[in-house]
């Protein structure tokens, strides 16, 4: 085992593209656990897209990473010491407050325990952690779709949209998925189920193959993307569809400062409703989401795919890749045995 | 009595901007009633936003107007011959059927009885009409504020707005109106009662004039406008904010297609929700906002005020002078006594 500490920090910020400058790796002691801490060591670190957002100054859901401070993160990992009643050495644990970082001293408050017997400990951070409640809550509770409805969602083979599309199949929707590339495609309808998907880099016009694949309309739309995949998404909107805007990853790649035509022309003709979605909202409903994903991984009618690097010192190309969907699958860091 | 029947054609559609040569004056028979039918003389036509968008041939709530065919619009009338029971000659009626003509033949279910014991008739078009529909069911059923809500209304003193305005002061809440110009800023405050109104012809950086407006946020938007207005106003969402995107009237400013920094991360982080409102989704409930209104008006509560034109020859230059917000109150063309 290491005797050393090793986090990734926040060397500089996005100007306007990140890029590996804007990381560095630095070492340093183990903590120990303070009365009421207990201290984890990371096995698996979770990379998402909303990272992004904390790297830049600008306003967000929180506060941004301090240029020199570690970079946030959630994890999966092993209880080295607790002086917390309840978490003992070995047991395993989750934490969005983990940061990217080998060890870390945590607060019980920032802890969830997780059932090595319910799934492979990874998928805390996926289809039964933070991505899986948010299709969860994000789909069934927020956009509330109905047998028979349209859904369209954006990102639809990643963590999200991945559980997004197999959750408006088992709701009796008809699905159409958007992803980037062949493969990606191919997944979201073989795999996952969806009706349709379409390879935004392959379709010469997003705008008319959505109209030709949602020969309706859009009922509703999930979207983890931004710019213009949702431009086009809105020009299909059917009356009274419901819009989840649940991330905006493209805009990285403008900057964070996307700039298109007004959604509201369309939001009006429409009578839509779009809807800001943040799970962290949902905390508190969080074990019936869990236990009801379980439930259909558990009967097969969820699955979930997983893209795995390894070692810590490859999070931040990892990151990299992820902004412009270089991965396949829930992306997560593997960061120890 | 004039023997012929005057109206105001689309003569060709807008390239972007709408001008005089848009509207053509012809004359022709005034119609007879056929069996079902009732022929009234206009006595008020409406002058609304909503007649842009039917002047492009776009996608909008309802087809376009076919060019050579008469401009859409609603009217109070006089009734003149009938075949239907329950309309008499010289009985007052409001259509939105109507068009900008001097006598229609209308069919009974586009037929609303007014009332010229309640209020001047030409409310019906009015703050009893559809803008004061728009405003009660857009605002109190859509957008819902709760007293203590912080409430921007663009377009503050307009025939919409400026009954939005009033009834968010009614509903207890802090009202900060948007207008074009001191004088309709002064009205909006010292006549409608709201707390603040910004003028955004003065105001150098209408962003943070209304972060200081809005010290805790913006609860409700009601936005008539769109544009670099509301862009402005996104900046400045409280958590879970509502957005009633009524009307867009700004973007014709720009060919009908304003383009902008996206919305979508606003919404997202103020976890806001944006819904599109069109009044005639309402119809079925009219009654019941304009029992409420008139109350208003006549404990007080509630003021209206008129921009009246004369003549039907001067509708065209009067539309165009609504478009850049040359009107003040709600906009109305005197066609007849």
């Amino acid at each position: 085992m290491t005797a050393v500490n090793r986090k990734i920090v926040l060397a500089s910020r996005p100007e306007p593209d990140a890029t590996l400058d804007n990381f560095r790796l630095e070492e340093g002691p183990v903590p120990t656990a303070a009365p009421g801490q207990v201290v984890a060591r990371n096995l698996y670190l979770s990379l998402d897209p909303y990272m992004r957002g904390r790297m830049s100054a600008a306003k967000s859901y929180s506060a941004p990473v301090e240029i020199g401070g570690t970079m946030i993160g959630g994890a999966v990992a092993r209880v080295e010491s607790s002086t917390v009643p309840g978490f003992a050495p070995g047991d395993i644990v989750e934490s969005m407050a983990f940061g990217w970082q080998d060890y870390a001293a945590l607060a019980p408050q920032d802890l969830r325990k997780v059932d090595p017997d319910l799934a492979p400990i990874s998928t805390a951070l996926g289809i039964l952690g933070m991505p899986g409640m948010t299709a969860y809550f994000g789909l069934l509770e927020t956009a509330r779709p109905k047998a028979g409805d349209t859904v369209v969602v954006s990102a639809a083979s990643g963590a999200v949209g991945g559980t997004v599309s197999q959750l408006a199949r088992i709701a009796g929707c008809r699905v159409v998925g958007i992803a980037g590339g062949a493969d990606k495609c191919r997944y979201v309808t073989e795999t996952l189920g969806a009706d349709v998907c379409l390879d935004y880099r392959a379709e010469e016009n997003l705008q008319a193959a959505l109209a030709e694949a949602c020969p309706n309309g859009i009922d509703v739309y999930f979207d983890n993307v931004g710019g213009e995949i949702t431009d086009a998404v809105f020009q299909n909107l059917a009356m009274r569809a419901r819009v989840i805007v649940c991330g905006t990853i493209s805009h990285y790649a403008h900057g964070g400062a996307y700039s298109g035509p007004s959604l509201l022309r369309p939001i009006l003709v429409s009578r839509a409703q779009v809807t800001g979605f943040l799970v962290f909202d949902w905390k508190h409903r969080y074990p019936e989401g869990a236990e009801r994903i379980a439930r259909w991984l558990k009967s097969g009618d969820l699955v979930y795919k997983e893209d795995v690097v390894d070692g810590l010192e490859n999070a931040p190309e990892a990151f990299l890749g992820l902004l412009t969907g270089k991965n396949f699958g829930k992306l997560v860091v593997k960061v120890a045995d």
